[in-house]
C-alpha cells in the first residue's frame, strides 16, 4: 500500500457482468445496456424489500448464467444493498450455496466489494469471486426519508435511489478488463446535515479519494479516459470538479458521474440524478463493462461515493459523514 | 481456497488487542481481563448511539497507545457494528484519519473483518490493520425490539445485548499469536422466526461452518484447546453441541460461547447470556488473547455467530437466517 492505493502485481480480470434495471432505469439514456429492464419494480412479490432481494438474486444468477461458471466454482460472494442490516443481500445469499461477505459502505460499497474480493485473488486465497449490490427506490424512500404513501414534496437537490442490482465476476485467469490498483477513502465530514443532499455530502469525500488516487499513483486525471462517480448527482458532480480544479486537477473532459449518466434528470422528473448501492454497480456492469470490451474506452476510475447515514443518525440531528473508493480497470491488448 | 478455508502461508500476527466494558460486562466474570471497564453505559453523551461511538473509538485509541503504533501508520480500518447502516464504525471512523472498510455480517462481523484484513496482509497489500466491532444494549433494543421506556418483559430464550468494543491489530512482522487459516461460513435459514430466540437461529449456521472447518483443515475439534462461539448464548451452545455430536463432531470438553461466559447468567438476569457484535471481540481482546499469550491456550478457533435480521424483516413477517465464520488462531512456540 502506498498512500491509500494498492497496487495489485497479479491479474485480476472482470471476467463477466450483469445487470437488471426498474422500469425508470429501463426508461433512462442507459436502458439498452441492461441485461433486463422489468415493468414492474415488485418483480410481482408483496414487499418493495423482497422485490430488492429478487433483483438481487437475479443479478448473481445471471451472472452465473452468462459466464457458464457454476456456483461451486465461485470461492465467495462479498455483496451489500442500502436496507437495514443489509438484509437484501443476507436474503439473497440464502439462495446460493456460496460463502458470504457482507459489506458495507453505503453507496461505495461496490467498489470495496471488488476490493475486497480483488485482495483474495492477489493473495491467492480465492480463484473467483462476484461482488454485487442492489438498490431500490421505494424500499430507500421509506426507510431513510418518508412513507411513499405520504407523497411528500422532493426537494431541488434530492436524487433518485435506482431501482436494480449489478453484479460482476472476478477471475484470476481469464477475461479481458483488469483491476489494476484501487484507492481506499477516509470517512470524511465538512458537517452536511440535510438527507435530501446527498451530493454535498459525499463530494468532499470523493474529492479526498480522488487526490489520494492522483497523488500516490502519479498519475493525473487525463491519463483515464473516463473518470466516474457513483452516485453525486448534477449538483454534487459540479461541487467535485470545482474542489478538485481548485487543487489543481482538471477534470472537466473526462469525468461523469453514474447518477447523471443512468436518468434523463429533466424529463424523468429525478431531481439531481440517480443514487443508490445500485447505482454505480448497474453503470459499470450494463454500460461501462461493455464500452470497455468494445475498446470505446480502455482506463477507466470508478470510484463509487457513499453517504454514511441512518435515520436514526439523521433524527438525531448529525452530520452526513461521506466515504469514496477509488477502482482502476484497464483493458488489456490484444 | 480448499473447501470454504483460506489457509494462510506468510505470517499474520495479532501484534495487540484493547477492550472496554460498559457497566454490566464489568462487574461479569471477564471483567478483570478487559482494559477498562465504566460505570456510565452514556459515557456521559446525550443518546446511546453517541455512547457507542465513544466506546468504538475508544478501544481504537487505546489499542494504537497500547502498541505505541501511530494511527498514520494503520493501513486500513475494518470496522463493524449493529446499529443501522453501521453508522456507529462510520462515525468513529470520522475521529481517525485511516481507510475505512466497513463490514457487516451481524454479529459475525468481528471474524469477517480478521478476515478481510487477514487478506490483505497475505496479499502483501497491507501491513498493519485495525478490526474493530462495538455494540451497546441500548441501542440495539430499541433499535432491533422495544424502546427501553417500555418495559417489557424479556422472554426466557431472549440474550443480552453486550455494551463496550473490541479491536485487534494485525501486522505481517511481529507478534506472538498467528491467524493460521479461516473458514467463511455461508448463509444458513432453518426458519426460526424468534427476534428473541437468536441462538437457535444461528446454531446451525454456526454447525454448517464448523463441519466445513473440520472436514477441509483435517482437523478434529480436540485439535484445538478452545473452540469459542460467538453469541450463541446457553441455549444455542447446547443445540450447537447436539447438531455438531450427530455429525460425529464431540465438542463437549474444549468448547465454550463468548455469550455464555462474559455474564454471570443467574445472577446478571441475562437470559441465556451475552450477544452483540462486540461480544466475541471484547472476550477474544480481553479475555483469550491475554490466556494465549500466558500460554494457557496454544490453539483457538474462535466462531463468531451473525443473525441476519433487521426491524424490518422482524415485522415482515421473514425468518431470521444465520452465518458464522470461524478463524484460527495460533501462539507461537519460542
Amino acid at each position: 500500500m502506498k498512500g491509500q492505493t494498492l497496487f495489485f502485481r497479479n491479474p485480476i480480470y472482470v471476467l463477466g457482468c450483469s445487470s437488471i434495471a426498474g422500469p425508470k432505469e429501463g426508461e433512462g439514456p442507459l436502458g439498452k445496456y441492461f441485461d433486463k429492464s422489468v415493468g414492474d419494480d415488485l418483480l410481482g412479490q408483496k414487499s418493495y424489500e423482497r422485490a430488492e432481494v429478487k433483483f438481487h438474486a437475479s443479478v448473481i444468477k445471471y451472472l452465473l448464467n452468462k459466464t457458464k461458471i457454476p456456483s461451486a466454482e465461485i470461492d465467495a460472494c462479498f455483496a451489500a444493498d442500502l436496507l437495514d442490516e443489509i438484509v437484501g443481500s443476507s436474503f439473497t445469499m440464502r439462495e446460493f450455496d456460496i460463502p458470504f461477505m457482507g459489506v458495507y459502505n453505503a453507496c461505495a460499497s461496490f467498489a470495496e466489494a471488488i476490493i475486497s474480493g480483488s485482495a483474495m485473488i492477489e493473495a491467492g486465497l480465492m480463484r473467483r469471486v462476484i461482488c454485487s449490490t442492489s438498490s431500490h427506490f421505494s424500499t430507500a424512500e421509506r426507510q431513510y426519508r418518508f412513507p411513499l404513501e405520504l407523497g411528500n414534496q422532493r426537494t431541488p437537490l434530492a436524487q433518485w435511489t435506482v431501482t436494480g442490482a449489478g453484479a460482476v465476476m472476478l477471475d484470476s485467469e481469464n477475461g479481458k478488463i483488469k483491476v489494476d490498483l484501487a484507492t481506499i477513502g477516509k470517512v470524511i465530514d465538512f458537517g452536511v446535515k440535510d438527507a435530501n443532499d446527498m451530493g454535498a455530502a459525499m463530494a468532499p469525500a470523493a474529492a479526498d479519494t480522488l487526490r489520494a488516487h492522483f497523488k500516490s499513483t502519479n498519475r493525473a486525471p487525463e491519463y483515464y479516459d473516463l473518470i466516474l462517480t457513483g452516485d453525486l448527482g448534477e449538483a454534487g458532480s459540479r461541487t467535485l470538479k470545482r474542489l478538485m480544479s481548485e487543487t489543481g486537477y482538471d477534470m472537466e473532459n473526462n469525468y461523469e458521474d453514474c447518477g447523471a449518466l443512468i436518468f434523463n434528470r429533466e424529463a424523468q422528473k429525478v431531481g439531481q440524478g440517480g443514487s443508490g448501492a445500485a447505482c454505480s454497480s448497474m453503470v459499470f456492469a450494463g454500460y461501462v463493462f461493455k464500452k470497455m470490451l468494445s475498446g470505446e474506452y480502455k482506463k477507466v476510475l470508478l470510484a463509487p461515493t457513499g453517504a454514511l447515514v441512518s435515520k436514526t443518525s439523521s433524527l438525531q440531528g448529525e452530520s452526513i459523514p461521506g466515504i469514496c473508493h477509488a477502482v482502476s480497470f484497464v483493458r488489456i491488448n490484444e
